[in-house]
């Protein structure tokens, strides 16, 4: 049972989106792709003269903007991803989270800081059943980052909180659930620029060190900290790594 | 087993997709959506600076204008309807023919006439056994005008058509399907203006009558033609009525 999360540059460049499709054919058993697409919604934004704003690496999400990601995640960038697999004999099913009520989630309220997000979604609870049921039925769920509040509005919603909460709430039903962060590194590095500087192993205790002296910055951190709620929350295991090497990369641990 | 398709300006205005919605999650017993909208593609299309373009009433789809449909029917029209429908209480699942491979199509040829329609799919088959599958589980699938061509490419394919397929298909391995085509009209008018010009029933003999005094033109034409094509394949009954009266206007009935 393995929740894969696939984002960045890879599943908007059609070459790195093979390769991650045929990777994620290729893993047994049952499993669930969950992705991003966050350039493509700037870039159409941008197109249409909507302003993209980001606060600490999340996006800004106004009435305009969830207009824009719900074409480009629910739409454009899933659907593309559903008929690849299903051209690889994968029956794919693109959700949201607001399908079938997969994930309850409210409108993120103004931070401390005064910073309104918009319509941005904090979840609340997923149907871990539920998305079991589709597994059971040979269906591969293809989850895009939205979900919606229960009161008929959309919610954007980090591409890697998504991933996290897809793979805690399956641990609840069964076991040995594993999460799967693929990009276009080979996993969390000392030196981008470095393949050998790959960090095979995280775990609470390094991380800490690892964000303080600078080695670990920027999206990385928010990544790290959904790796650790995940195991916290009972996830089996937590993989960061390259989009061609889905065993490799690096590898979260609990303390 | 109801097959309800609306298209027009009513899922693109809020006010009167409020009304439908409230209509459609009254009609008891298991139910499909079907949706349209052409009209925000072809707003999106024109603001991206991309031009429409419309032979007998259906829309040439270039690679361009494929992004957009796919941006506009299977993100943002089908999350905002699963998302009210999951605000009333429906347990809605947006899908398109590519989802759980449910239609599959190939890419139409060039007409005889010369038109190249692009992307634009003319259906071969449609699975509808996976349809009453989720029926059964309580899910109420909501259906975009899309679906793909199983080598990896999406395919726009006519809303009224879509509908039609998904009637058939539930046909197919339920008796008693109906296919209720409803918009901002309350059915078939003899003149549009008039409302008590409605024309309560047409059969294959008198359209061709009322087509060739030209009473029913445009784009009328082709729904008629689609409404036939579906009773001619097993469905009990097709009607075309006004989003606030899903059991009155125009019923079609076989010779």
């Amino acid at each position: 049972m393995n929740v894969i999360k696939v984002g960045g540059a890879v599943v908007e460049e059609p070459a790195s989106l093979s390769i991650l499709l045929d990777q994620f054919c290729a893993v047994p058993g049952p499993k669930v792709l969950v992705h991003g697409g966050g350039r493509t919604a700037t870039n159409l934004a941008k197109q249409l003269g909507i302003e993209s704003q980001m606060v600490g690496g999340r996006r800004i999400t106004d009435a305009e903007m969830l207009k824009v990601v719900t074409m480009v995640y629910g739409g454009l960038v899933n659907k593309n991803i559903v008929a690849q697999l299903q051209a690889r004999g994968v029956n794919a099913l693109g959700l949201t989270g607001a399908d079938i009520n997969l994930v309850r989630a409210h409108r993120r309220p103004i931070t401390p800081e005064g910073v309104d997000f918009g319509f941005v979604g904090d979840v609340d609870s997923a149907d871990g059943a539920q998305l079991m049921r589709l597994l059971e039925m040979g269906i591969t769920p293809v989850i895009a980052p939205l979900t919606h509040d229960g009161q008929g509005h959309m919610l954007n919603i980090n591409a890697d909180t998504m991933a996290q909460t897809a793979a805690v709430a399956l641990s609840a039903v069964a076991p040995n659930a594993t999460l799967t962060y693929c990009f276009e590194l080979p996993g969390v590095m000392r030196d981008p620029a470095d393949p050998a500087s790959l960090i095979p192993q995280i775990t609470e205790e390094s991380f800490k060190a690892l964000v303080a002296d600078g080695t670990i910055a920027g999206g990385m951190i928010p990544k790290l900290e959904n790796a650790f709620a995940a195991i916290r929350a009972g996830v089996a295991a937590v993989r960061i790594t390259h989009i061609s090497d889905l065993q490799g990369g690096t590898v979260i641990v609990g303390n």
